[in-house]
């Protein structure tokens, strides 16, 4: 069982991350780390990844990971990225994305007419790709399954264990990275958070995604 | 404020990057990701990430964090890290530990007397090294702030984001990643999961731990 996660500059350690550690864990899992190059990928947070496959030397995959980016939508000056995806995604049985990871997947033309879920503060842009916005954590439409924003990959990762893989191995990952939630706050969602929090953050959050 | 991260052959990438996802957007942060030599860092699920800094190179820090393994316990060979944990401990505010890196400042002398956690796996092992073992998912005792396995990461470096910068920012924190948590199965702490999963997992564990 092929997992490919699409690396790429600047991207979000944590969108990666998250499901990694829970898909790499499944039977039987052989997971490829694809860039435009193998090698070093400088993650949002200064953290150099490496990866492992040039795009060209990967053409399928049964489980397709794109992870999201303040930078996301840059990638649609990288046509060769979005054609890789689309190519692959014809070979996938699931093609995911966490956070801004789908409006990639929108931008390689793979959400038309389809409902997808992002980060909650690009949920909206989704509509400029055809997708239907769903305000929701995980959105799975067919073979696609889009999970909200960053920490959302874990939930989306383990359901994901589920359906390849059944449900006790699902849990027993569960259980082995600890994954009995208890945040010291409830400020998770744009609903919980409140609306001072909220405009702030989305100010500084399209700030940063208008630029790129 | 310096936020350094050990680095090291064999750890669990996750317990490293839920707390650096956070603890790297604190305002002020400088991360440095310690390693006995800069470089490439082969983690547990074959991922690779690399070291900016050799330990020699790290005198101090404000906020120490060491991520856990299934191999924790296989750093007590490498007197030099243990010697530069204990030495980077006395100038710190904070040193924490996410999973069984508890058990590698157990053998760096830091945890006698003192009430700490650690994966549910590997709890009881906290007491060979005079720690007191408290089944919690975050136990601050002093400066000292252990997490319990992976995923707890994430919930310690919330509340300590809250303790260094205020609450606004975790909460922000908390909202831009998010982390609104839906696990699809409530199967996280060995309590929920049952005898059966749990028997079987920590039988798999602690074999692994043994060898090392």
């Amino acid at each position: 069982m092929e997992i490919v996660f699409l690396f790429y500059d600047g991207m979000t350690a944590l969108d990666a991350i998250g499901p990694h550690e829970i898909l790499s864990r499944l039977p039987g899992a052989v997971v490829k780390l694809a860039a435009i190059s193998a090698g070093d990928i400088l993650t949002s947070s200064d953290l150099i990844m490496k990866a492992d496959y040039a795009l060209s030397d990967v053409q399928r995959a049964d489980i397709l990971v794109i992870p999201g980016a303040k930078t996301a939508t840059s990638l649609r000056k990288f046509p060769a990225i979005l054609e890789w995806i689309d190519k692959v995604h014809q070979t996938t049985t699931w093609t995911t994305s966490v956070c801004t990871g789908s409006l990639i997947l929108g931008a390689a033309g793979l959400l038309s007419g389809v409902k997808a879920t992002s980060h909650w503060a690009t949920l909206e842009r989704l509509s400029a790709y055809g997708a239907i916005p769903v305000s929701e954590r995980i959105v799975e439409s067919g073979k696609i399954i889009t999970a909200a924003g960053v920490s959302a990959g874990i939930d989306m990762a383990l359901m994901l264990a589920a359906k390849v893989s059944g449900e006790q191995v699902a849990k027993t990952l569960q259980l082995a990275i600890e994954y009995d939630p208890a945040p010291p706050f409830d400020a998770g969602s744009p609903a919980k958070a409140g609306p001072e929090l909220v405009n702030a953050l989305r100010a500084k959050m399209l700030n940063v995604f208008e630029k790129k």
